[in-house]
């Protein structure tokens, strides 16, 4: 039986859940609905309800809560761990530190916006030296709290977890990896046909309705769901009212609907979270890799097999016309699954993917450790950059200026993708070996069995166990990248 | 020079109304975007803002704040004074009291809503009498810190500074016009030629389209709005972010841009308020009848004129096509400004809606004096409706089921339609005296010298002045019908 005070924290917990989901919301509609002219105002209300999210976390009795609670059973125990975790890490931090984070980040994405454009890295410098002067002091002090050393502790916040001392082998088996892979791969790619491009425009209202009609064949319950346009395609909103958006263009498809399908990857995530411990610590997910394992499982694995892509032909030449070879599985094959080397991260394919990751990885890590300053920042990209994928970028937009994450506070987030990318070839593996029908099932778009395989091991396993755990409970062993050298291989290698 | 106090307590309601937009735009989006399953998370996220919300303005500091605090000038004044008044109405009613108030209002709004399907009262009686019961309770605690009657000390909360004394001569007299003008006004138009009726369908796209354009037009700046669709049209979201809706149907394209017009009047008030008070409750519109006055400026008295249906019909011919003397602005006249006698107010034409009212603040008086009870309400309703109109509602659906205010709890909000209406008139007719090209402006659809009149006289004033001292203020005079019915009787009667 739960103690009072542990009662009395899961009232307040979901009370700050419900903060959370409101800024959720609030966050959707600034991307995908606000008129410009709203921005401000929001900017404020976020702030307000961020405060009182955070006044609500750190306040006294909860720490005398903690120290008094008792919880039972896997899934108490689980998040009376999670809810010390969240008020350590909230209290580790002086506020005036959380406020002057606040305000440089916001004026470092100011000024990345015009370096960027400008491809000028001087215009960013002093404010990102800021920013990472500020995270290396957040890093000392989530350190203290925590145990974890610097770099770890600023990681954690995104997976808890996994330390970059799992995460440093890993990569440098894959750099090992991609160096012999890669060559073989386009070497390979080079003796076969190029495939055809289907002839555009695309028309737009026939893209939505082909998204909206594909993310609810592969399991999207659209009473509980929303599909809308945004400049940067995301997915948002709360488990009972989930908000996917992604971005149409006439002149191609194929971006929308596998953004569509990737986003729909993650809200079904969301969809599947326990219901039993709805705004509990324990009820989210397990965090940002895990996250980024469910988005890819759907667009990586399950969308590009041959299986799905014998569906995916017949539809897209309904939906659009012309040439139909365009639309045959084996020239979409040629499509959807092409290995092309090129400097920017968002564009890349599966197997080069993984460098660009390792690159910032190993950037982020000396930026946080004091072993690079941020004015060395953009020779030691390049050169990089140059050492992993052999091509040096033309300039700091094609380079250290792409991404929005440092320039906005995010270090130690940047492995989530690789190590999402990993998992979903571990789960599909592990899928694989208990649905041996899954192949013709996604040849008709039948998409259950493997979801419910994911409820099961994954989603309805919130945030009860950490990602090495939640992967050796689901697959028989914590995170291995022989899973997804073994799908490359298949894929690109033979 | 402000008090710290003062500051204190500008710094505190400005974070109220932080979070007052943070509902502003969930409520908005359960209307406007929401997928049916949110409903439930979404209304745990508003009561929980509405609970921060209350604590702020209710948390004993803020009283202690209220004493001490001096504020110099008109506008910092009128601020500590209803800073004053909305603490004095928050702290008066018991936590208990807002609560049980909370679950009946939606207890009762859920029974209701088969009541009225099935046009059986009994089914929402019990409710509705908890209800009025809470709502007596409530008046009377409010009476008790206002000193105001019970009736005035509800009425006072959508619309300050009006009390039944000043509505009931007003509407006595109302009746006495009404009982001679409509009969007049029906035979009069019996003997003129019947309107043409524009031939549907009225495509939805080009509905949409007329409706964004005619809103920007008469002055709505997209840059700070939006026009979607809901179930129920309404102008929500903040004043630099509002959000308008309608409904559209193939089968007539009026009530969509009427009601645009109607909701853009709305909005154009709350984007005309004191910036420089914004979040500050003297920064906040003048209360209910005052924004009814400028939606139905806009709807009723600008958009009905001759000169503006001259600019409307071609506009409406290159639209939908089809006849074009069903767009001629003589039969667009005959259209829209037709008096029809009926059961249900919203339908209702603008001579015969303010019976509509005249009948539901009698009857809910008599609810809250406790001279009528909840059992005989159908039978007083009928009764009434048949003195004030001649017609029987055939059921109650018809009847005193008809609206749901009462139902979710709001007594006193009923008079702000007619008071708004009136004080419609009362403007047009001043902006008239002060603009002499009035006519031929509304004849080029070019509403600026109009809305520069009302940011002056009205937006722009806020909350500062109560309805009566703002009439005043604008027009010279405290509330007149005589404008209103001088407006009726020339529109209508001859």
């Amino acid at each position: 039986m739960p103690s009072a005070a542990y009662a009395r924290l899961r009232d307040r917990f979901a009370r700050i859940a419900t903060i959370g989901e409101c800024q959720a919301m609030l966050s959707w509609d600034a991307s995908a609905m606000m008129p410009e002219g709203g921005g401000a105002a929001r900017g404020d209300q976020l702030a307000v309800l961020s405060g009182i999210g955070h006044e609500m976390l750190i306040a006294p009795e909860v720490g005398d809560d903690l120290a008094e609670a008792e919880a039972t059973g896997d899934w108490d125990a689980a998040n009376l761990d999670l809810m010390r975790r969240a008020h350590g890490r909230a209290t580790a931090l002086p506020t005036s530190l959380v406020e002057a984070s606040t305000r440089a980040n916001s004026a470092c994405e100011k000024a990345w916006r015009e370096a960027r454009r400008t491809a000028d890295f001087a215009v960013v410098q002093p404010y990102l030296t800021e920013v990472v002067s500020l995270q290396r002091q957040t890093a000392q002090a989530l350190s203290a709290a925590t145990g974890l050393s610097p770099y770890d502790a600023l990681m954690d916040g995104f997976q808890r977890g996994v330390t970059a001392a799992d995460v440093e082998p890993i990569f440098a088996a894959y750099e090992v990896f991609l160096a012999e892979a890669l060559p073989r791969a386009e070497a390979l790619q080079a003796t076969r046909p190029a495939p055809i491009e289907p002839a555009p425009p695309f028309a737009i209202a026939a893209q939505r309705v082909l998204c909206r009609e594909m993310s609810a064949r592969i399991g999207l319950d659209y009473t509980h769901a929303r599909l809308d346009e945004s400049l940067h395609p995301f997915s948002g909103g709360t488990p009972t009212d989930v908000r996917i958006t992604t971005r149409y263009e006439e002149t191609g498809f194929a971006q929308a609907l596998l953004g569509v399908l990737h986003e729909t990857g993650h809200a079904l995530y969301e969809r599947g979270l326990p219901t039993a411990q709805a705004r509990q610590p324990v009820g989210e997910s397990a965090g940002m890799a895990a996250h980024e394992s469910q988005s890819l499982i759907i667009e990586m694995q399950a969308a590009r097999t041959d299986a799905f892509l014998g569906f995916l032909g017949p539809r897209l030449q309904t939906a659009f016309g012309g040439d139909p070879r365009a639309f045959a599985p084996e020239n979409l094959a040629r499509l959807f699954r092409r290995v092309r080397r090129g400097f920017i991260r968002v564009d890349a394919d599966e197997m080069t993917y993984p460098a660009h990751i390792i690159l910032r990885f190993r950037l982020e890590r000396a930026l946080i450790a004091g072993n690079l300053s941020v004015a060395d920042l953009p020779g030691a990209w390049n050169e990089g950059f140059l050492g992993l994928l052999g091509m040096m970028p033309p300039n700091d937009t094609m380079g250290c200026l792409q991404d929005i994450h440092w320039h906005d506070g995010a270090f130690g987030y940047f492995p989530s993708y690789t190590l999402g990318a990993m998992a979903a070839a571990q789960l599909m593996a592990a899928a694989r070996r208990a649905l041996p029908g899954l192949d013709a099932q996604l040849a008709e778009c039948d998409l259950e069995p493997l979801l419910a395989w994911l409820r099961q091991n994954v989603h309805g396993q919130g945030a009860r166990l950490g990602f090495q755990d939640l992967l050796r409970t689901a697959t028989g062993k914590p995170l291995d990248p022989a899973d997804f050298t073994a799908h490359l291989t298949a894929r690109y290698l033979v």
